[in-house]
């Protein structure tokens, strides 16, 4: 087959390439670092989007949109986020072209130079917080609950589809309250949000936690995130949820008036998830035939193959199919029929496979004649013969069996690659031999987890939340600590 | 009222940038040329966007997502986009910024500048045919029927919220094609959904037509449009499709092999509307009390607004709200039931009227007693008294018949504002005294359309598509012509 993929045997980093490639989600295109997200890709982000906007407005949040470019100037307002985001950025230097003299080409045109320069966002709580400082006069303008679904640009020296591209989607949430308590209870609101997403529609499981201050995002008091374990024991930011505090509203001056009269700071937050989250969603669950897609995502969660000698058969199968097809979209399943005479089946069979179908539904002659179907799962390549009475039905029960297995699946392998290191000579070989994520104590300064990262590449994810504290000693450095963090090398 | 809004008559234009603001639809950013549209307008957007996304699947389109830059050498590949897109353009010249010496601030690294320049794209026809190369092969790839709903840029010098900014929000549709006559027909299909668009979502009646050589989209063969006219008499174009023959194709070496085993460049349309739709539908409908919405966008269709002395009646009225809320919400509408005590209901009647919700019941303590509500339609001003019973089900036929009325209204301005010239000087006078559509002669040639725009300000908006021909003589040069044209003063 010229499908063959890479197997994770050989090469989970060239394995992930290929299969992104393809099952046509996703290939570089002329820009360096840029992606385009093809048809089969996108699909899928329409569906992230479109439960994920219904989770904000369910939550009370209403969208809106903010300028592309945002002024030099503002990312020196903040100190913070100078040091974290004003670095590796598209610039706009110049407003127009001109004609080069040959007549034949264009260039710059010398002449259009900006005054300042405008940076492609990269994030938005500069812009956005210089827009709220008109929005908001007193407590009556709080909160402010937006969410904007963008493009942003940071410039990666070393990109990979979908988890790290120099342009990629994403949706950032912004919002203003009048106290720190509503503040930091939107933070963790978004963060379950987040947690729920993943593990209800992408069936991955995720560890929630706060980020070191080293891994904080710039700008935010504190970071916390979702934090998901791939195949190759790597770990990955699914997703972050900052408190930002007063430190915005301080740099853009936004202030309002308190139900007593007095003028104070207001309090933000922001939250944010991207097309990355494609990337963990394959190699999370994914395997060498190609994607395993949970149905709650998959663009196709159906499709109907026709095994026929002749043109009579072909109708009579396309008859089932149809009344198949309807039933099923009835009850909201998307469903493929692929009657396509320039494919044999077993050519079907793979390509659906490859695309991580979850179920799909072959009849041929026999089948016809016994009123049955062979229905086989992708999750786990099982063929059943079923009966087509209540078949749309079963295939509902079915799709949500598959949707629970991947989640379980996944959920037993991070229970299996989770482990507890109590020296740092048991670190670097559970690290070295197991990966996954490592459950040790550290003692709670920037200097050890950069040593700690230096030494073996593995950084603290996260310091997990609703755990008890646990009295112990820093792998590294013998010093106390009250708590384990989880340590992963990552994406 | 703090809110007053400029009147029509007074000025239409500051009524037109008075209402946008005050509605809560967009505001000026700190970017030139740069809008932020806020929560309200954005929820207009996302009902525009719904609607044309389901029409476009509907016709088996799907989504994709291309790079936001484009090579600077991109644009001169096809000789005619070049001179109408490579133009005002943000020009991407460096990918890092550095602190200033003094450490304070930033700068652009000039040690970080790019090889090539990138383009925001002002439009993407150019790097999606370089990327459809690689997509197609044989007849069997055809036809691609994507869409990408995307940011553009286009460095306008004079801006206007929605109608003209340097950033706004569109989609493009870019199909590939094996046969010119598929490709004519895809242009053709699309300019109808827009059209349906156009009349049935936006209520704004629209014309039909082919733009002359002249208004002719930078690399197409023919550029076919739909055209509406606003309440001062001038034109707005409202979404154009363009047959770009194989001018793409060719510039970018896109060939396909047919059926028959021959070499063949592909075949190309593209299509697209913008945010600028949502200042058409202000400026179709509004008045001066404030927007006029169809029922169909608003994003708030019903407002229940209580009115009350004390708690007690505010709690009966709140019952009978809630039931009516539930009952409305079933069906689908969009309910909003304002109990704020922090403003008093002639306040939010205005309020109301400003952002244009279709239809607003207030209910007091004698309608508690009779089992009534008041109703007010927006369109109109009219207020009815309505029985309980059966509520839900007479709100749903007022809102059709809202949407229809506000259509009527629209097309009834349209008819009246539509007039024939056969001179000049009637051309001339139509166009100062009353504006709107002339249909007049025209000797079909460049020179002859640009001297009457110099003249006048007034443009060819299309030549009218299913038209019967009529001869005639072109209204100022007197060369014959065959078929009448529509000429307006345009946004």
């Amino acid at each position: 087959m010229a499908k063959q993929l890479t197997t994770r045997e050989q090469n989970y980093s060239e394995w992930y390439q290929d299969l992104v490639i393809k099952a046509d989600m996703a290939e570089n295109s002329a820009v360096r670092g840029c992606m385009v997200i093809k048809p089969y890709g996108f699909a899928i982000w329409e569906k992230m989007q479109s439960a994920l906007d219904q989770m904000f407005k369910d939550t009370g949040h209403v969208n809106a949109y903010f300028p592309l470019f945002i002024p030099k100037s503002f990312f020196s307002k903040e100190a913070a986020h100078i040091e974290g985001f004003a670095k590796e950025c598209a610039v706009v230097t110049h407003y127009r072209l001109k004609n080069t003299p040959d007549g034949k080409g264009i260039e710059v045109d010398p002449e259009a130079k900006l005054e300042e320069e405008l940076i492609v966002r990269p994030t938005s709580e500069t812009i956005i917080w210089n827009t709220y400082r008109n929005w908001i006069q007193s407590y009556r303008d709080l909160p402010i609950l937006c969410n904007q679904w963008a493009n942003v640009v940071r410039w990666e020296m070393r990109t990979r589809l979908f988890l790290r591209t120099a342009e990629f989607l994403w949706q950032e949430g912004h919002t203003a309250h009048a106290t720190e308590k509503e503040a930091r209870e939107e933070t963790m609101k978004m963060l379950d949000v987040y947690g729920t997403f993943a593990e209800e529609f992408m069936a991955m499981p995720v560890l929630k936690g706060v980020k070191t201050a080293n891994e904080r995002f710039a700008g935010a008091i504190d970071t916390f995130c979702i934090e998901a374990l791939m195949q190759d024991g790597k770990a990955l930011q699914a997703g972050t949820s900052h408190f930002l505090g007063q430190n915005f509203a301080k740099a853009f001056d936004v202030k309002f008036t308190t139900k007593e009269g007095v003028q104070e700071h207001v309090w933000a937050t922001s939250w944010g998830v991207s097309t990355r989250l494609i990337g963990a969603l394959i190699m999370a669950h994914s395997d060498d035939n190609g994607l395993i897609l949970p149905p709650k995502l998959a663009p196709i969660q159906v499709v109907i193959v026709p095994i026929y000698k002749n043109e009579e058969q072909l109708a009579q199968i396309s008859e089932v199919a149809g009344k198949i097809t309807s039933e099923l979209k009835s009850k909201g399943i998307s469903v493929k029929y692929d009657d396509r005479d320039t494919h044999k089946p077993g050519w079907k069979f793979s390509e659906y496979e490859l695309k991580g179908v979850p179920v799909r539904i072959a009849i041929g002659p026999r089948d016809i004649e016994n009123g049955t179907v062979e229905v086989a799962r992708r999750d786990t390549m099982e063929k059943t013969t079923y009966q087509l009475m209540d078949l749309s039905l079963k295939i509902e029960h079915l799709l949500d069996k598959i949707q629970q297995n991947i989640y379980t699946k996944a959920l037993e392998f991070r229970d299996e690659t989770t482990h507890v290191a109590d020296s740092f000579d048991e670190f670097k070989k559970l690290l070295d031999t197991k990966g996954g994520f490592i459950r040790a104590h550290w003692d709670g300064t920037t200097d050890t987890e950069l040593k700690i990262k230096e030494l073996t590449k593995a950084t603290i994810r996260c310091i997990p939340l609703n755990e008890k504290p646990e009295a112990g000693k820093c792998i590294l450095t013998g010093n106390p600590s009250i708590q384990r963090v989880v340590f992963a090398r990552a994406y």
